[in-house]
């Protein structure tokens, strides 16, 4: 056995375990009796720690060293060399990360998510204001520990999206909400109710689970592979590309609710399934700060997938064109008065709201944009936590013209913050631009991409995403895919024209 | 911290990745995707291997050193003694046993397994002879490293049913089989088909499960603490008494095959549910040969619980009587010909069959001795492997009447030995035999018992077991919690007295 052959087994087991956590996960919020909470958290805890201990043992230390002497002068570009220089990197990160704060973390998270979740159904910003203002003391602490040049939350935001920094997010976002908020106010003005309105009738769970398999069959979900069960907040999570768990939730009154977080989640898990089957079990399918098996290059890498499947494709009018007739023939007397058109444009509506989980494609960033701009604020100390609930609403006020009535619909809307997770939010924009820039890199790449999306062969898209992107795992940054399929980096500008098309269109800007 | 604190700290994460496996292997049975497969393996490896080092680490040695000694002259009884004393034994005899030997018995038992299924499959039994031998010469050297006096199959057993031996089995066996044979002769003398073929008919899979979920519930499984799955070969298994998983499989035309194996396992549920909340996490349920969490005292032990809910009372005419009429409002025109007294005769029709799974409460046990038998003789080198056919043929002739059409229906009939269990299935019978002792006891205990069951109440009969032999967890062995209830170790007389009853009645013997 070679040094680095040493490394991998060692980091196998590694991956093992994480994958093992995934199992845990998945099983606690998908099938798990009340009843079994507690032990559940002290399986978890567990083995959380065993695994981290074993990834900062001397025994990783020794193996990497005696790795790197091995590859000394190996090729900087091989799945190998990437593998090493990713494991040392994570290696150095997380001993610079002490365990005693990773501790205080992870025993803050389920006090300070339940205080969250009173606060928000008692509408009391107030109640939940201590939390937040320890939480953020510690991700100050934790940005200190991993270090930064300029600014905290590019500490932070190494954690989800390595590469990624404040400085470049602000750019990005300046660019980006150049080109919504006019959009957005063109879109506004000419705005109308549809004439029918689809929803007001029942559809029941056994056809709308029906349809959900078939729709993640199609784009080619692999069920030999995985498996679709039911989640209050739908999550995709893998162990292994072998098998890969997606989970959707059903709304008896609102048919899109299902059917687009299937796609979404089957989006992020096709990802996963097309992953190199030599990379399973390595380096290249573990997240090695987040102490978490999974195969995507990042967080907004991932997300690039979900969204892209979920949105590009998934609301797209060619996609229901197509299959708009699979809804109705199991659903014949609820959508007896629609047409493929109708569902388009209902599913496609685009109105400023106050909750960014139900906002549509052209809002949605705005959301994120607010979000994490009141995180750098935070963590710059140009905001405090005191101030947020006012600012939060002049932020909606500027970006979405609406105030929020209460804090429920405002800063308490999501758990992220409770729980501990700062710098995170940019990623689901990350994954929106990336879509768009990807399916742009695809059509210049496939001059048949047009014909075959609009017979319904998603499989040329398939593998070329997987040739492209999929099977390298986490082997390249988000960045560097891109690049190594449209010669440049995150780039905003094929997502403003994809949004300026669809809705010019849809709305008859022009 | 004291001295025992801190080696109960550390059992307790031991116990916690003992609960991770049992989560893996139910997913692995009931909800993975066949392309898991390797990858699960793989992880199941890993935490088995990592496990086992975590228990015979010299950490291991120091904490149970340093307990002792501060535990000196305690309380011989107390729940932290024996604790104690079974962690030190177990840590005693898992030094014994080489990890090359288990890892041996661990690679070869996928190929074994697969021989096996290909073997039976071809009715070839020459095929699976080889691994046979294989499997038996290294269960034999198991036998060695665990050490014994009189029979290998003395230090077997201890992985299973602990103080158990061969000397002693034969007795038993010799008096089960004095009783059983003469009383199965005058049955079959008796027998004819009943009136009605029950089974002639649909019974659909989705009332079959609303009447699993029914029965289970109605003996006192709680669902807040488990669930009912399906699993072709149906099990139970917890992740602690609050996370309790069992399993069933159905049979669209033979409804007793649901029914029978949901009160089986939950039998086995009922005694992990109720085991003292301060067990939980502890050596008490802990089983430390098999690597495996469980609260039951022994194989033997908890097969008591699922065999008495299973046929004690779910077979009971009383049960049916106040139950039937929940079958007959499920399937109202597929038993419009039965009543309760028909049903009772169905499900409680003495056959001698070839095959164990299916055998009755009368032969069910002659199909066990035939195998205990066999065991032993092999380990003994007084039968050999190829012989092995022919031994199995003039026993099914001897207690049956029966000789196998071929070795599928035969010698190859059983997983057990192609998966290395030698000495696992005597506990079925100690099951059944301890099963009749403990109901009598609690007759005696109860003298309103038989009202309560009559009445459909198992309230009074739950809490009797849960005080008596539950609760304890593995902190009493099989024959300590009969004497505590009954005054005398393992018994045949009570289980021959109630099959001698129940079918000289069914049978109009007398």
């Amino acid at each position: 056995m070679t040094a680095y052959e040493a490394l991998a087994a060692h980091i196998a087991e590694y991956n093992d375990l994480l994958n093992i956590l995934n199992t845990l996960k998945w099983d606690m919020r998908t099938q798990m009796p009340a009843g079994g909470a507690a032990t559940r958290g002290a399986q978890l805890a567990t083995l959380t720690k065993l695994a981290k201990d074993i990834f900062v043992s001397d025994k990783t230390a020794r193996l990497l060293d005696a790795a790197e002497a091995e590859l000394t002068g190996a090729d900087a570009d091989a799945y190998a060399t990437r593998a090493l220089r990713q494991t040392r990197d994570a290696y150095e990160l997380q001993k610079r990360i002490p365990a005693e704060l990773v501790g205080r973390l992870a025993a803050l998270g389920p006090e300070s998510e339940a205080a969250w979740a009173a606060a928000k159904d008692a509408d009391d910003y107030s109640a939940f204001q201590p939390y937040l203002q320890r939480m953020l003391a510690i991700n100050i602490e934790l940005a200190e520990a991993i270090g930064y040049a300029d600014h905290p939350f590019d500490a932070l935001i190494q954690q989800f999206e390595p590469g990624m920094t404040a400085a470049r997010l602000k750019v990005i976002f300046g660019e980006l909400k150049g080109g919504l908020l006019p959009l957005l106010g063109k879109i506004v003005a000419n705005d109308a109710p549809l004439p029918v309105d689809l929803w007001a009738a029942d559809y029941d769970l056994a056809g709308q689970k029906a349809l959900c398999y078939e729709l993640a069959e199609l784009i080619g979900f692999d069920f030999s592979r995985g498996r679709l069960d039911i989640a209050p907040h739908p999550f995709e999570i893998s162990f292994t590309r072998d098998d890969v768990r997606i989970t959707t939730r059903y709304d008896a009154n609102y048919l899109p609710m299902s059917i687009f977080a299937a796609l979404h989640e089957a989006g992020h898990g096709l990802y996963e399934q097309n992953i190199a089957p030599e990379l399973s079990r390595s380096a290249l399918t573990t997240d090695f700060i987040g102490q978490y098996a999974v195969g995507g290059a990042s967080y907004g890498a991932h997300e690039f997938s979900s969204r892209m499947w979920e949105n590009q494709i998934g609301r797209s009018r060619e996609f229901w064109q197509l299959h708009f007739h699979r809804l109705q023939s199991r659903f014949p007397e609820q959508l007896a008065k629609a047409d493929a058109e109708l569902f388009y444009r209902a599913v496609n509506r685009v109105q400023p709201s106050l909750i960014r989980v139900e906002a549509d494609e052209v809002t949605y960033n705005l959301h994120i944009m607010l979000r994490t701009e009141i995180e750098m604020a935070l963590l710059e100390g140009a905001v405090t936590v005191a101030e947020l609930p006012q600012v939060w609403s002049a932020k909606m006020r500027e970006y979405l013209g609406l105030t929020p009535p209460d804090d429920r619909r405002g800063a308490l809307q999501d758990v992220h913050w409770s729980a501990g997770t700062f710098a995170n939010f940019p990623c689901y924009t990350i994954g929106n631009i990336m879509s768009a820039q990807v399916l742009a890199a695809a059509r210049r790449h496939l001059p048949d991409l047009a014909g075959n999306l609009a017979r319904g062969d998603y499989t040329s898209l398939l593998a070329w995403l997987t040739d492209s992107i999929y099977q390298h795992g986490r082997a390249y940054s988000t960045e560097e895919l891109l690049r190594r399929i449209s010669g440049e980096g995150l780039s905003v500008a094929p997502l403003l024209d994809y949004l300026e098309r669809k809705y010019s269109d849809l709305y008859q800007l022009n």
